[in-house]
């Protein structure tokens, strides 16, 4: 049996200040720490034994899978990184509070910018000094592949010829392979998966730091899809993303 | 102008306890973790920019790479693991306290054992459950190739494959290369980089995560070698190293 075993990084500093990050490179806080270390645990506890890993360009994916690698102990595991996993740009979003966002502009408007599956945030220009195109990791992008805002679609676009040409074929080497990503750069990839609509890849909230686990059969074929760990928590942890896009009552 | 950034690992647990641990797979102290940020930070200051990263199987290597590039803000480095440059094994004598094995057998013995070009210590057996054999992530390597017991002639014999064949490659798409391993796989590559004798590289220590560069001219001739830091802290940890074999007096 092969096994896709899916981790969004745990929360970081700005997850906690509740303001959008897209492609500002922020660390994990002590309590996103932690959470990487508890994901690695449950893994160990399953018993996944992951054997290939990918991550984005973004610390905190990065720190998140040293993190459960360690716990693994699993540390010398060969690890590739890309920027096409990078979770969604917001823009000139970044670096906004969401609840100052959506009690500017309204809770729908903020959710589109979030979680619309085509409606692009407000983007960078080219020169803007915190514009990806400034930033020496991404001096190998072409202008064209340099996001200056991304709807949904526009980050299944970049994402998915990584997944399909890169990590799927992991699986002619490997039975078990984990990718620790992002909400959204995790979300397309399920949608793919799960052949879900635009509509309900919007309502689908995947939690900080809980392996969601695919299983396929030699043919690559879905048998089951779960996540792993206490069930309560992860309805919590579930619920905690669904509302951070909300104004403050 | 190309330049090779050494680094050996921080202090590890063992280390510490003063054991031999050539394979054993032990983690780093909280004091190795600070030398590897101070490595980081010494790189940084001196305004190095590695783009490529190397490094061993052992989590003390790997996890003093990840240190330093997250203290440089360059964590999404590609980074290459390969059991080639892990520590030279210690067969037997891992596990064991290296002023009490030379009590035992005298300095000059363990000398021998830690610094000769050519004498084996004590071997495993293959089905030693402690034997390198034993471990799945070796489980690639044939029979020949796994060490149940090395000298600095037999660890220089599976490294240099790998230093000249992929480490040396990467200058060809690269300036700065990052190598970070432990004393004997940096030994080697030392020797062959200073054309020095089999007598001479016995003497020579290589202090823990202090920076050793090597830089090339465009035909990868040597144009200077230094080590990185605090000139005081380097001397300091040089003689700690080599006093590291003597008995307690």
């Amino acid at each position: 049996m092969k096994k896709l075993i899916l981790v969004r990084h745990g929360e970081s500093v700005w997850n906690k200040l509740n303001l959008f990050t897209g492609w500002t490179n922020v660390d994990l806080s002590e309590n996103g720490i932690n959470e990487a270390k508890e994901a690695g645990k449950a893994l160990l506890d399953a018993g996944y034994r992951p054997e290939i890993c990918f991550t984005s360009y973004l610390k905190r994916a990065i720190k998140t899978l040293n993190n459960i690698l360690d716990v693994m102990d699993l540390d010398w595991l060969p690890v590739y990184k890309s920027w096409r996993l990078n979770e969604k740009s917001y823009g000139l979003l970044q670096g906004s509070n969401k609840a100052e966002m959506a009690a500017k502009y309204g809770d729908d408007q903020v959710k589109k910018w979030r979680r619309s599956f085509d409606v692009q945030p407000p983007a960078y220009e080219m020169n803007d000094p915190k514009s990806p195109r400034q930033d020496p990791r991404y001096a190998e992008l072409t202008d064209e592949q340099i996001p200056l805002t991304e709807s949904l679609k526009d980050c299944i676009e970049r994402i998915m010829p990584y997944y399909e040409n890169v990590i799927t074929k992991a699986f002619e080497n490997h039975d078990e392979v984990l990718v620790v990503a992002h909400g959204n750069s995790l979300r397309s990839i399920v949608k793919k998966l799960r052949n879900m609509s635009n509509d309900e890849i919007i309502e689908f909230n995947i939690p900080t730091a809980t392996p969601y686990v695919f299983e396929f059969d030699d043919n690559m074929n879905i048998i089951d899809h779960k996540f792993v760990g206490d069930p309560d928590v992860i309805a919590a942890k579930m619920q905690s993303v669904a509302n951070q896009g909300k104004a403050k009552k």
